[in-house]
């Protein structure tokens, strides 16, 4: 097991990164806590995936007036699933969601397109909902067509194992390289009461499109109109999994759900202190799940943040994913280097035309460029802090202004092993 | 040996890729033929590298009106010589390349300024000329300072040793991590005469900041106008150096100088025949030597090429660039892995807002995708194909229109390896 995974097994806190404290208000829940009130899921064993393992989940929202969001991947080639849930679908009021993982139902055509909707059409029915309220989501690999016999199969069985305690037999449902669960139950403390969130993730950093992608959902008690479900969910989703990277490979099913029930009876109004405390949670949840992906980025041994502040918005966020996603930052990260050098080649290369570029550069705290010029710094400590297993970089650029942050992986010679022959 | 570097030792013919054929009006000399007539070379060792090898070059152009243009990298933050001599030099007229590997002079701020001028001031002494003909070149570690002593040391040796055929010593003395030489020797037949050209040239792929970079310095005993120069050397060098990717990594010290003595006393004006046979060649010989460079990359095992036509220019440039850069498609070329579906997903997420993109998918001429949709085709064909050592993607977005290619290595183990413990 790599140094990353140590600490991501059973039994450890949910909130484990120095980066993403537990939120006062939050409290940690069993991963056998169930999920929230008004929700039940299931997952089973199809056949679509070799490993015999569940590979259909169902989940259902039982609420008369459930409340929903949904954010996809932006790729140009997006999964039949994402393309019909996102045209066809009621997205503020879903009711169900049908997932499969070890088919993505990616570069499918119309064909695909077609047995996405057959397989909605069936769960609608098995849950005696509307089709519009049946939200799809597919991982695995690209290409294939979805085994039609094997989803009906699936959705019938789980239908009649949904269960409220059914959140781990879902959760292994999508997952596919995933080396450990991603899955979280919290009791929250508002204002007006108290609400239950759940979440169930996969992804070892939206990096592989055979086994693919990112899937998460999240499951709440709490009642929240549709307008502040979607504000919500947007804003955290931007905060989180559009903030992690283990080698800036967008993928062609990433999807985020948010589900309420309002079975706690606890409302959550819009711009009220409820609103700003249930929001700091479910922030603290998917950020919590994004970097438990990067540190399952295969073959991840250290864990890495890098922080840019000053300049433009867009300048942060260029260097910010250069240095991410540079394969020489993430293979002295891996190594343990303290080569800060390719951090000014890396910033440099995403902005040119600054030349020449003002640029700060410290690592865990340790300063060790100024205004572009390297400056004497404690070797010995720097090459200490390297070692780390989360490592820290903050780049400042000339000006003040935006603030940026991604969270990202090291590359490892096991990344490529893993990739090098996934087909053959 | 690599699979990539096999056939690239000494002996095999200077142009070897398919995809650069020999211009029938080019033939290729040994690489002892020497310079051609109006230059002198010379590499030292000067104690900058620990190898002991050479590492500071001077090339000297003996004509009393020479010719020259140049380009530089992109970065934001370009080390010194690269400031130095694009914003001081006399780039249309220089005499001089004072060249030196084992320290790359960036972010080293106004001493690493400092210094350069200084060793700028000293190769022009040595050589008799001013110092804004004398353009300066680096590569090597970023953020140590210039060996003062060395470099100077280095002027004056090399300035004893400049010869005709130097250009073996120069060569070596702008060599980092490269694992063969990159350096060729040509004739030219034009319709006013036969000319010479030669280059030497090094990179590893633009992509180790620690050994950093490529330089590429051509020399030509034909006449050219500055303007001449300068627009066939910015032609060549977009479609030779600004086409290839090791790991999409811009260096902070690229550069390219092209120096025409015109000792041949063969015109080559502009907008005749003459020029376009000469922009041929110089195509040629920097094209060749760009796929050099990328079958160089640390850790590479095949060379590929993807071709992107149709849509707009800005469109087709992103696919190919997403592509070569893919961790994904890199590692699956290095696995000889017919896993296609990689590329449906790097050009997805390069190309956001266009779902459902009609994209056609072809490998080694075999066509797996259309217009988005996987389609039958012969799988033991493609699984040779991807084999091979030089494999070619081709890549169809919808609609006519633009037209680029971009040639690209694999991504191995060993490149993680390499790159993993530089600097401890």
């Amino acid at each position: 097991m790599s140094a990353a995974l140590e600490g991501q097994t059973r039994g450890a806190p949910f909130f484990r990164s120095r980066w993403v404290p537990r939120p006062p208000h939050v409290r940690e829940l069993g991963l056998d806590a169930g999920l929230p009130a008004g929700f039940r899921a299931a997952g089973v064993p199809a056949g679509i995936k070799d490993s015999g393992k569940p590979d259909v989940g169902l989940l259902v929202c039982d609420s008369s007036t459930p409340v929903s969001a949904a954010r996809f991947t932006a790729s140009g080639t997006p999964a039949a699933p994402v393309l019909l849930t996102s045209e066809r679908c009621r997205l503020g009021a879903l009711r169900v969601v049908l997932a499969n993982s070890g088919c993505a139902n990616a570069a499918t055509g119309q064909r695909g397109l077609d047995d996405a909707a057959k397989t909605q059409g069936a769960a609608a029915l098995a849950a005696g909902v509307d089709p519009a309220e049946v939200a799809l989501a597919s991982t695995g690999a690209i290409s294939h067509q979805l085994p039609m016999d094997a989803m009906l199969k699936g959705i019938l069985a789980a239908r009649g194992r949904l269960s409220r305690d059914g959140d781990s037999d879902f959760q292994q449902a999508i997952e596919t390289t995933d080396a450990f669960e991603k899955r979280a139950n919290l009791e929250v403390e508002l204002p007006s009461g108290t609400v239950r969130l759940s979440a169930q993730c996969k992804g070892a950093g939206m990096i592989s499109p055979r086994f693919a992608t990112m899937l998460c959902f999240v499951e709440t008690d709490a009642a929240l109109a549709a307008e502040a479900a979607d504000l919500l969910l947007g804003v955290c989703v931007k905060r989180s999994f559009d903030r992690a990277s283990v080698d800036g490979q967008l993928s062609t099913n990433d999807t985020a759900i948010l589900m309420c029930s309002g079975a706690s009876g606890v409302p959550v109004a819009s711009e009220s202190e409820d609103e700003l405390r249930f929001g700091e949670a479910l922030d603290a949840l998917l950020r919590a799940l994004a970097i438990m992906m990067v540190a399952d980025g295969e073959g991840a041994k250290r864990l890495a943040r890098v922080v840019v502040g000053g300049g433009a918005f867009d300048s942060a966020e260029a260097a910010a994913r250069a240095v991410a996603n540079s394969p020489l930052v993430k293979a002295a990260l891996h190594g343990g280097d303290p080569n800060w050098g390719r951090i000014v080649q890396a910033v440099g290369a995403a902005l040119p035309g600054t030349a020449p570029l003002a640029v700060d550069i410290s690592i865990e705290g340790i300063q060790v460029c100024s205004a572009g010029t390297a400056i004497p710094h404690d070797q010995a400590a720097l090459a200490r802090a390297v070692q780390r297993q989360e490592v820290e970089y903050e780049i400042a650029l000339p000006g003040v202004g935006a603030e940026t942050e991604v969270f990202f992986s090291d590359l490892s010679a096991r990344y490529v092993s893993i990739n090098a022959d996934y087909t053959t």
